[in-house]
């Protein structure tokens, strides 16, 4: 399968169906006009340095649930797959 | 059930019904274009970090009840209840 | 009656009417765009920090009246009292 | 006379009639987009402080007759008279 | 005349009619959005400074002909002179 | 061929066709606001320089194939080429 | 003729006609939204200063051929030539 890399502060994402939610039973409400949804992290960016020139260190690792807003980033196909290119400061919690 | 850690500043609240309200009868306007509404703080994010690299203190706690503005932060439904992550910055004040 | 502490720069204030004017006679305009308005100081926010972590003053202090204007800020009721949530940098000035 | 304090880099200016123009003879277009006015300084704010603490000096001074942009400020009415309070950066310049 | 001390970083410009345009002949288009004019600076402003305290310079001096955009700045009717207000930023060159 | 050098932090791209797509199958779509598009990298611009002086490296090096958001840059026509020039900051990741 | 110094970080170019494209051929599109174009630098602005005080360098020099952005920049017409005044950080590219 292809490989993304993101650039920078990016994350790549995998958005979760309804069938894929948590077993808490999150259930996202479809009608707001910010909706947030489910998302299972995929790959961390290239990422950022700060003024003293260190790696700025993500918060979220590979394999995280994520709540996501519904119409931030950039969605991508890859091999059938719905991925979603989007800033960590984006993902607005995590889920457990 | 499920738990939500809020990413950076924000935090995960749970807005309260109009029987829920404070002792003191908060009454809260319906009509203005930005209506405030009552919320209890249900956890704090992972927080940010100054220049020095030192934490920034959350000013809210776990369990107070808080005033936001309701089109502030985003919905989400979490086993049947409403809650909303937002960021600190968009709590008007702490009741008491 | 139910306390409420404001977050941050931000002051509580109460609406005076018409007849709460200041001694001074001072008359607000209702046509403009823009309408300020006399309100008197409730309580102050928890305050922000400068760089050096010291708590920034306020400059107006409880029970100072003050020139707000109209738009600014979030209404808040409580116990029949008009009441306002603003930023400090909002208020335009202090009437004597 | 009920006294106004402004608050920060904010100035007290009151409206100059047409018959109150400087003595250069000064007329004022009255259909720009942005129309400037005459006005004279009342009273100066509590001023700003720099990074290092020290208060910011105004450039006006009380008595001082300046050009101000027509929809720059707040305008206020104390005991008959048209005041406006506006930042001292929104001052277009001093008139002698 | 009345004399007009521009604050800050601004200057006060004489707008040129067609026939006072610079030996050179140039000719401003009068269809673009943004039409740039000529125009001779009659007075620098009091300045601003920079972070050590230090007068920031200004480029342009009084009597030299310059490109103005047409809809920066505030006009100003000076003894039947039009004259304008602006930015030295908004200045676009110098004509020699 | 004429050659592009782009200017600070931008790179040129070379739009890449349907046909042209990776390996591994990524299809993007074609009905999204913000859709993106893989591309190869041409060349890298001149360069910025951080507060140090020191030029700031480029993440993407010459023929790495990217995702770009298809509203983002400029699109220049080189020798019947479809190129476009945008900033780095404005590719999403690196496909591999 | 007429000679334009441009101020600060800007610089004067002449815009070409579609006969006088580099050798290489570069045909641009007429129908983005944002149209690039050729042009040739007649003369560069007075600079600006970095946070030292030192002259900030341009990186394009008279006599270079450059991509430029149709709706930037400010047109001036001189001695019958078509000129651009545009900030440098609105050049694109240099065509070689």
């Amino acid at each position: 399968m292809a490989n993304i890399q993101p650039l920078g502060q990016r994350v790549l994402v995998k958005r979760l169906d309804a069938d894929e939610v948590s077993a808490g039973g999150i259930v996202l409400p479809d009608t707001a006009k910010e909706k947030p949804q489910e998302a299972e992290v995929i790959s961390l960016g290239t990422g950022g340095k700060d003024e003293d020139g260190k790696t700025i260190e993500f918060t979220v690792k590979v394999g995280d649930k994520v709540l996501i807003s519904k119409y931030g980033g950039t969605d991508v196909k890859v091999d059938g797959q719905d991925l979603l290119i989007l800033s960590e400061s984006d993902i607005l919690g995590i889920v457990s």
